[in-house]
């Protein structure tokens, strides 16, 4: 049995690893386009802002650790073609000789390309003029080169979104004075604008210049000017706007990286990812596929796109579980995610009104502000916890969390993923056996007086004493 | 409809708040045997240590804001006896005076008195030798003053539980040398050893004496030495230990206060406490009880006695709808708890080795030492997690973990919980979408690693693809 795995992040290395893990006389050979296996590309804004040491460092795990474990690498090399009749895989190396391997099971994990947004300028300018994207190893070691080379004073990011917000904390670590544009009305948009608010508020603190409702329209070459770009923009009046920087960061999101499975014959479903069932099946014979190129199955959507990392290793470990003949299926998606802006902690799990409007629920939400533990013990913070349920089933849809780094937000949404993966309604969560001590809860978790707001809000006092 | 609680802590405030907010028509009134009604005993520790300003910050709610829900409240009240038939409870003031209080529906939540061990010269000594036991307000003034007066340079507290090791470090950072004595083998029993002896080195790296295997035999005055008491012992071989100390602290636990009902016909079950139902009734008619009086419910162990404030405060509001004619259950305990001790957070949730065989489970337990977060990030620390399920169902049965104060420890307890109240399997726990950011977690968070190593250990590989 041999089992080829493409691509060297989550996704292709999860596989590898499960697939090993279980069957340890398979043989397990991942085929890496670049030189950087297993690397942690969440990682690379802490890399960039200097808090870690050496690059390698953002390696889940090195390249002995990977081959201690029994897989091969086949690293700088680019998997061009799947002969899936065949069981072959056309590859090039970076000598641009080509070869091509055989597979009785393949697990495609491609991943995703950064968006280039519509930005006139923006194709002709590169690195080498001190405009960048971040994705890669690779694009990671360019900005580097960059920021070392330029050294630049000033620098704009387009984009709010999870990478953006923690650029804009990176670079601002590094001392340089960051402007942000974020098109929509708030930035970190994945939460609801009164959340999005107060992640706002931390940017502004910490002297990030931010511009919501804004466009990025132009970038240009500036020689004459201080400053090396001169960027165009329009503000949220439609007004224009201009900036001079030194370097700027186009972070506003991915798209799934198909040509591979799309040539090989695979459909494409939701934001042209590939199509797979919930055992990461493609349904091209022997090819399975998993982590952000393909669709996600969420729990309550049903089939969507939302690339993310635990995503990723779990549908990973799914595909070399069933490569090898085993039954397991990724048991879904809730979009659990969390980010760390400065001192503050944004979380969410589940959906919003928006969504859970859009997927057939009756959603309404409350907000609530409790302290993360007891008040007379020191250092009590409030966390902004917004919850959304069902009107009709009383079923929780959905939390939203931003708290102060310390308020232990990061492990208190994943009360709530739990309890949603479960199916519990709101008025449910009080039942649950959470823990507490004064310094560090209370006898009543945040998490549950946030669930009994909403339930004052929404259900008191229909739904109690008429069971 | 009048409703009479008894009790002003957790369990009868929960109780008036609950039939206050079902049914504002409600008239609700809570029997206060002292002047401190709905003060936090939890707190008391971080009161004695200097950490919270001033006693009446104890309080979760004012006795403004307790009246402003429109309940009354009678404090400095004792119940002596209640009349079943006639619905009437028998009550004597602070001056003596005894009255009589009608009720349609009453709610007893008399709670828990200290322990007190077999110590030779115990009965005979008191607050004005130094001798303190701490569970109530009026204790907590008794040792203040004490502490005021003596000025203790030594302390020696009897017991390691969660209550003796807040009092470890309180009495600590007072500047007070402490000396502690556990008749078990480790320091905070309710983990297993292991974890326990991660609390002992936190005890000791702060000055703490910690005795375990050790048992008080005797306190007696001691007017001639340089100390006010004098204490004997006995130590783990059996040789005899002595002391001389300033303070005695004995804090070895509590037993249910049933006199009240026992009186009016309750039966008793677990440790001596009233069974009640899970709807919280106790079969005498109109009669209903919650909180550290009575029996527990727990999902796993069936009907035993685990007293918590979290446990009350769930009860509480059970006995509070069913009094208005409510269908409330009360869902159970899992017996989560955590306790600072220092720089160190230990809790747990479920069920540990041998408490799972008593229960009829087949537990087999693995202990895994993630990092909190991504060790590039600074400032990971490892937790210590020990799992426990059952070897022929792969059910979840129970999790420790000890942590560092800053690695979301207390709050990771919760998503065991969340997913034991929910039956998972130790397997599928990895199926959870918990959220990762390198600062605060992993792509597998530290539970799932935990769970993935016990997996590892008890199932792999005969588990996994035989499916």
């Amino acid at each position: 049995m041999h089992i080829v795995a493409v691509g060297g992040s989550d996704a292709g290395i999860s596989a590898a690893l499960r697939a090993r893990e279980l069957d340890p006389s398979a043989e397990v050979t991942v085929v890496v386009a670049d030189a950087y296996p297993n690397f942690s590309i969440c990682g690379i804004p802490y890399y960039i802002s200097g808090e870690v040491g050496h690059w390698s460092n953002l390696a889940h795990r090195t390249h002995a650790d990977l081959e201690a474990t029994g897989m091969r690498l086949r690293l700088d090399t680019l998997a061009t073609a799947i002969d899936v009749e065949g069981r072959r895989l056309a590859l090039r190396a970076s000598d641009g000789s080509e070869t091509t391997l055989e597979y009785d099971e393949l697990i495609v994990g491609t991943g995703a390309l950064p968006v280039r947004p519509p930005i006139a300028g923006l194709d002709s300018l590169g690195a080498a003029d001190g405009v960048h994207v971040l994705h890669s190893m690779g694009d990671t070691f360019a900005l580097e080169r960059s920021l070392d080379r330029i050294e630049p004073a000033t620098a704009l990011i387009v984009g709010a979104g999870y990478v953006g917000l923690e650029m804009a904390e990176g670079l601002t670590t590094r001392g340089i004075a960051v402007t942000q544009v974020e098109m929509l009305p708030e930035v970190l948009p994945t939460v609801d604008p009164e959340l999005g608010a107060l992640v706002h508020a931390e940017l502004d603190r910490h002297g990030v210049t931010v511009h919501t409702r804004s466009t990025v329209t132009a970038i240009s070459r500036d020689e004459s000017g201080p400053a090396r770009l001169h960027v165009d923009g329009t503000g949220p009046d439609g007004a224009p706007l201009a900036w001079d920087v030194d370097l700027v960061l186009v972070v506003v999101g991915v798209r799934p990286d198909t040509d591979l499975l799309v040539a090989a014959g695979a459909r494409t479903g939701p934001r042209g990812a590939v199509v797979v069932d919930e055992t990461m099946a493609t349904g091209l014979p022997h090819v399975w596929a998993a982590g952000d190129c393909v669709v996600t199955h969420h729990r309550q959507l049903g089939v969507t796109y939302l690339p993310l990392g635990t995503t990723a290793h779990k549908q990973g470990r799914v595909a070399g579980e069933n490569a090898l003949g085993g039954q397991a299926r990724f048991a879904g998606s809730l979009g659990t995610q969390v980010v760390k802006v400065f001192d503050l902690v944004a979380a969410r799990t589940g959906l919003r009104e928006h969504e859970a409007t859009a997927a057939g629920f009756a959603p309404v939400s409350s907000t609530a502000t409790p302290d993360d533990h007891k008040a007379y013990y020191p250092g009590a913070q409030p966390i902004t916890i917004r919850i959304t349920g069902d009107r009709d089933t009383g079923l929780l849809l959905g939390a939203q969390l931003v708290g102060p780094r310390g308020t232990e937000t990061a492990k208190r949404v994943d009360t709530y993923a739990t309890a949603l993966f479960h199916g519990t309604t709101v008025d449910g969560f009080s039942e649950l056996d959470l823990s507490y001590t004064p310094p560090l809860g209370s006898p009543w978790d945040a998490t549950q007086m946030a669930t009994q707001a909403w339930v004052r809000d929404h259900l008191l006092p229909r739904h109690v004493l008429s069971g």
